[in-house]
């Protein structure tokens, strides 16, 4: 059966009704909200919504698994590979197998976008 | 290696640069843009955008697959089985596989939603 989460006010960054918001290891002044995954009954992927402060970044990270990530808030920066990008409210970025990628929240608001993933996934 | 795809401007609805944008069938008023799936390089899932006008409705659908549905913009309707649920920018709805669904726009302004599938995924 399907689920709908609707978005909630907040003074601060975004939430959505019925949503947990959890910390995320290992990553600077970031949130992680899962808005569809196991628990919606999705075990294909899943779509979670992360959340970095103001001076906060996303762990250096690289790994088998690939991102299919949509910003929807804030301004900051991307690191695929060896290069930096910057990144805004609407931009999409697919981050490949294997890519060292980093976000970094460069602004003086949130910087919150969706990310996918395979809810199978290597490592 | 990664992609990223700018939102860019636009008189109507939201548009990408390097996103083609296609028409759908089967569905009144509606158009399609992937913003990551093959062609980014993403085997496990895809990431699309669907736009519907107003007036405008996405085709009455019912598959085995399942869809990750987060509204970016607009305010209209979901059939989920045999109910009807208001959503609004910033929403999230999942679909379960198997599960009667539509859109549709009950507002003046576009109805434009990111909808994530399994790359693989049953007919």
């Amino acid at each position: 059966m399907g689920v709908i989460h609707r978005q909630s006010a907040s003074a601060g960054g975004l939430r959505w009704d019925g949503v947990a918001l959890e910390g995320y290891e290992a990553a600077r002044a970031t949130s992680k909200q899962v808005l569809i995954g196991p628990r919606e009954g999705a075990d294909r992927f899943a779509v979670r919504y992360f959340e970095i402060a103001p001076g906060g970044a996303s762990a250096l990270d690289e790994h088998a698994h690939d991102h299919g990530v949509v910003v929807l808030t804030g301004r900051g920066r991307v690191r695929l590979g060896d290069a930096w990008h910057e990144i805004r409210a609407g931009d999409a970025v697919y981050v490949a197998p294997d890519e060292v990628h980093q976000f970094e929240n460069t602004d003086a608001a949130p910087l919150g976008f969706l990310c996918v993933v395979a809810a199978k996934r290597p490592a």
